[in-house]
Formats: C-alpha cells, sequence, structure tokens
C-alpha cells in the first residue's frame, strides 16, 4: 500500500478556491465600505442619536423629539391632543377638541414622508460667528431660495424688493410698523402714526403695538371706525391687509391706501388660496410657519420696495435681537430645498396640502350645510395660477356664525358641544362669530369633524 | 497505480474548514453591521453633507459652512480677517487688523475637537409646531441643562428664579426694561421710568431704548450725570449693571440700588474673570454667544425673581417673536451637554477657554507694558471658586488709553496703525479709550499683536 502525500479530488480544489476567492471578495467589500464608515466617524453619534428617537413608536398619535424629557434614558412620546400615555395609545373620553391655534402640524406627514431630504446635520461649528455671509446677517444661499420659491409659486414678485429676515413674520410686524412710523416724534403727537386693520382681523397687529407703544405710533382701531379715510386728511396711517384673510380667508385689498400699507400674505400660497398673480406691493410679509409648517423654528421675511424702510427694518432687527438665529436659517434652507426640488410634480408639498386642506373643507362644508344653526364663510372657487385650474376653497380656517338670534356667544356655543375655537371678539368682529382652526394634526380635525357631527345631528333630533 | 478517490492531508483539511469558518463570519458581520447601515437610511444623506462641508480644506484660515455660498456643486470657504482666495490661503498685505467685534470664534477649535458629541442632526420634522413641552415655548429639558451649568460653575444661584429665553440677551434686555417700566403711564410722563448705565457701558442699553422709545421708559444716561440717586426720591430707575463690565471687565455692583436693577452676567463665567461667589440678583441676563461661543444661535436667557416682571418679560416674548426658535433650542441643549460633560476634565470648555484668553492678555500686557503711549486696564488676579485657585486675569477685551497728551482720539491712532477697534465714545467713556476684543478667532489675535508689537517697538525707535 503507498501512504504520504495524494492528490485532492477536484471538486474540493474548486472548493477551497471558491472559500478563497470569496474571503478575498469580503475583505475587500468590507475594506471599501466599512473603511468609508469607520474613517467618518463624527457624524455617526448625532445620526444613530436622531435616528433612534424618531424611531420611538407613539403609536402614530404623537412623537418622541431629540429634546423631549428624557425617561428611562429614552425621550418621551409628546402625544396629539386627547391622546395620552407613555406611546400616546391612550384616547382620553371627555376630551376637547382643540380647534384653537393655527398650528401648522397638518404638515408633519410630508415632512416624515421626505426624511432623507429634510434632515440636517449641524456641526458644532456652525456659523458660530454673529457675522453671517450676507448682510444683515443673512444668509445668502437662503435669500437666493427664498425668491426662487417666489417664482416657482408666482405668488410674489421680489426683483424690486429687498428681503428682510424675521423671527418669523411676527418679529417683521412690529419691526414693519416702527419702520413706516415717523423717525422722532418729539412728544408732538400730531405726527404719531395711527394703525388701523379692517375687522375681522388678526389681533397680533394691535396686541403688539399697544404692548410696544412706541411713541411713534399708537393702535387706532377698526377702519370702519375712521371718519375720514383719505391719506392727504394729514394722519399717517399705518394699515394692515392680511390677504387672504386670517379669519375668514378671502382676498383683501386696501381700504385706505397710500404707502404705508403693509400686506400680511401668511397664507397667500397654494395650501390655503388659489394663486390670482404674484402680489407686488411695498410690503409684503411671509412666514414659513404656513408654508412648510415650521412653525417652531420661527423664520418669515419681508419683501420691502422702499430702501428708507429697508433700512430701518434692518435696524429694528439689529437692535432687537441681532437678526435671525443662523441655525434656523440654515434648516430653512434645507426644507425649501426639498419644496424647491418637488415642485409641480407627484411629492409637491403645495399639491399635498391643497388636497389635504380641500378635503377638510369639503368635510366640514358638508357637515354644516345640512344644519341651520351654524353657517361657514362663502368661498368661491377659482382660477389659481400655480395649478393651472379652477381650483375649489381650502382656507386654513372656517369662520363659524351661530345663526339663532339667541344664540350670541358661538364660542360658548361650541366650547359647550366640546370644541375649543377662537372668539370672534379675538378679531374684532361679533362674539356671534368664531374661528376652528383646520390645519392642525389628522386626529385634531377627526376630532373636531366628530363633534360637529354630533352637534348638527343633536340640531336634527331636536328639530324633529 | 492506483486511481479514483484518494483521502485529503489534515492540512487541507485544516485550511478548507478556516476558509469554510472565516466565510461564515464575514456572512455574519456583514449581515449585522453593513445590514444595520442599510436598513438606517434617513440620516445618511445629511451626515455625508455635513462631513462633506467639513472636510472642505480652508487652510486653517476659513470654513465652509453647509450653507455657505455654492460654487462648483459645493459650498465655498469664509475666510478670516485678512485671508482670500478659494482655500483661504491668500493673505492680504495692507489688511487692518480687526478687534472691532466680540465676535468668540476663539472657542471655534474646541468645537472642532468635540465634532461627535456637538453635532446634531434636526429631523424635517422636529418641533413643528408653537408650543414646546414647557410653558412659553421653551424645552424643558433645555431650561433642565441651564440649570445644571449654573450649579456646576457656581456662577449663579437659580433656585429662586424663573427663567425667561430670548433670543441672544439682546432680546431679554429690552424684555427687562419693558418689564420694570410702568404698566401704562397714560401720557403721565411723571411715572415714565430712567433707564441709566455707568460709564463706560455697552451702548445696547442706550441704542434699544432710545430705538424702540416706549412711553413707559426713556433713556436717561449715565448715573454720573444723576444729581440724586435716592431710590426714594420718587424718580423710577432702571439701572443696568454689567459684570464683568464691557469694556473693561472689571466686576461692578449697582450704584442706585433698589429692586430695578438689570445685572447683565454676559462674561460672568470662567473663561473670562474668576467665580466669587455665585451672583443672587432679582434680574440676571446670561448669553449662549459668550459661553460656548454660538453668537449666531442667537440664545439667551434670564433669571428673574419676581413673578409678575417674569411675566411680563413672558409677555414680551411671545409678543414680539412667539418666543425662540425651537431648532436653536435643541442646538444649544446639545452643546450644554458636551460643556456639562467635560466640567472639571481635561476637555473642560472653561480650562480651555481660560487658557486661551489669560495667554492673550498677558502675550498682550508684556507688549504694553513697555509701552509708554499706551496703557491697558488694571486687573488682578483673583481666587476663583471654579478653579479652586488664584487665576491671573483673561478677559474678553482690551480698553486700551492712550497716554499723550496730544493724543486725544484712539481709535483713530490704532486705526492709522492698521487696528480697528471701537472708539470709547461707543461706551460713553473719553474717546482716548478704545476697545480691542481678546475673543476672535486665533488669526485675528495674531494679527492684532503683531501691529500693537510694530506700534511699541516705533515707539522705542522715534525715542530713541
Amino acid at each position: 500500500m503507498e501512504t504520504g502525500k495524494t492528490v485532492p479530488d477536484l471538486k474540493l480544489k474548486l472548493l477551497i478556491f471558491s472559500s478563497f476567492l470569496l474571503n478575498v471578495f469580503f475583505v475587500s467589500y468590507i475594506y471599501r465600505f466599512i473603511g468609508n464608515q469607520i474613517d467618518s466617524g463624527w457624524s455617526s453619534p448625532a445620526a444613530v442619536e436622531a435616528e433612534a428617537a424618531a424611531a420611538i413608536s407613539c403609536s402614530g398619535h404623537g412623537r418622541a423629539y431629540l429634546d423631549s424629557v428624557i425617561f428611562d434614558g429614552n425621550p418621551t412620546c409628546e402625544c396629539n391632543t386627547c391622546y395620552a400615555g407613555k406611546d400616546c395609545s391612550l384616547l382620553l373620553s371627555n376630551c376637547a377638541a382643540d380647534a384653537n391655534s393655527g398650528d401648522p402640524l397638518f404638515l408633519e406627514p410630508y415632512w416624515r414622508r421626505n426624511a432623507a431630504g429634510s434632515a440636517v446635520l449641524v456641526a458644532g461649528w456652525h456659523r458660530m460667528s454673529y457675522e453671517a455671509n450676507g448682510d444683515n446677517y443673512i444668509s445668502l444661499e437662503l435669500e437666493r431660495h427664498l425668491r426662487l420659491l417666489h417664482y416657482a409659486v408666482g405668488n410674489a414678485i421680489t426683483r424690486d424688493h429687498f428681503i428682510v429676515f424675521g423671527a418669523g413674520s411676527t418679529q417683521l410686524v412690529n419691526a414693519a410698523v416702527h419702520a413706516l412710523s415717523p423717525d422722532d416724534v418729539n412728544f408732538n403727537e400730531s405726527s404719531t402714526a395711527l394703525v388701523v386693520a379692517t375687522a375681522p382681523f388678526y389681533r397680533l397687529y394691535k396686541q403688539q403695538t399697544k404692548f410696544f407703544d412706541s411713541r411713534e405710533n399708537l393702535w387706532d382701531g377698526d377702519t370702519s371706525n375712521l371718519d375720514n379715510l383719505n391719506a392727504s386728511s394729514g394722519a399717517n396711517f399705518i394699515e394692515f391687509v392680511t390677504s387672504p384673510n386670517n379669519p375668514d380667508g378671502k382676498l383683501k385689498q386696501s381700504v385706505i391706501g397710500g404707502s404705508s400699507v403693509i400686506y400680511d400674505h401668511a397664507y397667500y400660497w397654494p395650501h390655503y388660496t388659489a394663486i390670482a398673480n404674484p402680489a407686488d406691493e411695498d410690503i409684503m410679509l411671509f412666514t414659513v410657519s404656513k408654508i412648510s409648517g415650521h412653525a417652531g423654528s420661527r423664520f418669515g421675511w419681508a419683501l420691502v420696495k422702499d430702501r428708507k424702510v429697508y433700512k430701518k427694518m434692518v435696524q429694528y432687527l439689529l437692535l432687537n435681537t441681532f437678526g435671525v438665529s443662523r441655525d434656523t436659517q440654515l434648516r430653512i434652507l434645507k426644507l425649501l430645498k426639498v419644496i424647491l426640488a418637488e415642485v409641480g410634480r407627484e411629492g409637491d408639498i403645495f399639491k399635498f396640502s391643497y388636497e389635504t386642506l380641500n378635503k377638510r373643507w369639503a368635510k366640514l362644508s358638508n357637515v354644516i350645510s345640512s344644519s341651520s344653526r351654524f353657517s361657514l364663510q362663502k368661498l368661491s372657487p377659482l382660477y389659481c395660477t400655480y395649478f393651472h385650474k379652477i381650483r375649489d376653497p381650502s382656507p386654513a380656517y372656517a369662520w363659524v356664525k351661530c345663526e339663532r338670534l339667541e344664540e350670541t356667544d358661538c364660542e360658548a356655543v361650541l366650547r359647550e358641544a366640546g370644541i375649543i375655537s377662537r372668539a370672534g371678539e379675538a378679531f374684532e368682529a361679533e362674539s356671534r362669530y368664531t374661528r376652528l382652526s383646520l390645519i392642525k394634526t389628522k386626529d385634531d380635525f377627526d376630532q373636531l369633524l366628530s363633534k360637529i357631527e354630533s352637534l348638527v345631528s343633536n340640531e336634527r333630533v331636536s328639530s324633529m
């Protein structure tokens, strides 16, 4: 018998060779792929942390944020109205539907869908300086994208306008009033600017003007109370015009005219209204809150034609807050890029928003139409230059009227039925009116609709 | 000769088995590790984008941000003073050293070193709502960490104080003045609050009060001009006390006393001064700008004892800007966590800052000490409860005095020598004084020192 070394079988040779090749392949794959992962290092903890927070289940009725209160080492869920419990799965009974605030959470699903494009990783050394790369603490890329946005949507002319950033249009409201007021009244009240608006109007204009109580201006109330609206009468009026209006969603014009009109176009986007033509007024205010839904970011801008007014507003921003957070500016830029990339496409935010709010309005209108106790504002279909078609209404708010003679306090009527609304008096309108927000979460709208349906069906029952 | 199947060698068996085991190992490794990488998806583009921007080389004399102007598809470098070119490698000749602004970029290297811990990935749906999880739009975790910070450093008592957030202490300055002013003077100017400070003081207090020109208060100037400082004289004074003071770094006390004193403690941190004891005044202002160096984020806070004053300040924040950006609040929380984690350790930000600024002060003092033309403010070593030792000065600013009789305009003297400073008049001080910022980038300080050295050595030459 022969002993010692023998020749291996051919199949075995192939097996060894294949196994060896596989190992070579794995090593090179790992080297290339993981090599990159290991070399990139510093962004990973932040990315991991963010995905972990996002993955926390809140039953679809809430969400956990990176900076939510920590329990057991993890951020806790923050629940939608009427939901509670560790994972927001508990629906509270006897809980009022809250339709008070114009909190634009209806847009949250849009951003979850666009998670990858809309996330931004802020490095520890991002824009530490007071200075940004543009004048007056603004990011040049952000300014450029805002102009692109107006161009893409066609809702405002920007080429003749300077841009002023603000912490929400909230900050720009008083900055504009200040800029249109005289430089110094020197205790001569006759030159004091008189600030007015036409009811129903957004109460911030009045609240701010009275609260800051500048010597250079004075809240003068509703335009319908003015005897003489002729701007040449000598009185220096500053008029607020909100178009579409808050609370009733109607397109508005100036009543007084002249050059001291501040147009608040917060809602002049395809979400809420047909775009008739691009706005081109002297002062136009916009806010990201009502476009992307990022109310918490505090970012708005003003388009301003007059250089002197612009300079005064910029000075206001400097002395009030040294401009707007550069962190916020970065985030808004990222969001705008997503919006612009999707314009006219399947993922168009304006399409998403219009469809969502139109459905909500249609449902609510449908229920209210069978009621004689309540009515809604009349809004007509209009041609929209953005969608290139006639479109049905999709307002941000329902402006409800209590029709029964004896029901003069509509907010109380709804409150008794478990619906929190914002009373007409808050808009200098009759208390027969009250405002319902239609732009909150799906949970909020479902709760609202359900309570309205009960109310209206009780109407039919009690009339039987 | 025998043919057909044969028995493989033992070594070969081991080789096959090992190779096979390796295959199994690699497959499971790739499945676990890379599987995670592939499954996690949405945070990756943001992380990759951020690391790419951070990796752009700006020659150590600048940096590219995610929102820098794009050229050739990439963000471009933003260069330090006197540097230019695509990668900031070009040092400009005849370029003035800019020591004007208190821009705290000396802290940038600290955050680059802490890249992993200080990065934050902001999801597209992060805090879209107006509401935060605390009252008045504040993040509860951030408030908790601010109290922890004061406790860790020992520079302020917080347990008896409410906290108000502001867009920088800038916003809180006017919020505090407003809160301390009467609710409504009703055109009776005798109750108008008189706002004062003691020269040299930070000019924002005066600029803001005059600019916003509220009927409830009036800028009344330097305390040294007041005949009667007795608070019971009937006049309603609101006094600003900055301690350590800007521009001279000295610890200050109220001159007037009473309950309407606003203490601006922007610099009361171990970077700039010994911590003698925890401050415990009725109103204390702080800003993240001078702690972490994130001046661009616009974040500050006020510690307020009196409930009514707190409520008024909160109302100011609501009507001015609906609170502070929730994006910014998240970022600041992340930065505070890094700071707190490193307190008392090798990576302590206070240690880093003190050592940096102390060295700069020492170098500058050394040069100026050989000058008879210029002098600096006198600052003594003091015992610091944070470092548990006597520490040399490390002020944010040099308060330079021109000693020559004929040189009454010190800002002009330095400007002629290629140094931009902030004139004494900006602080209501004599123009014989001017302020140099010592807290900017290393490039800024090197340029400043170099120009000062030339100036002083010319002094020696011309006196020979």
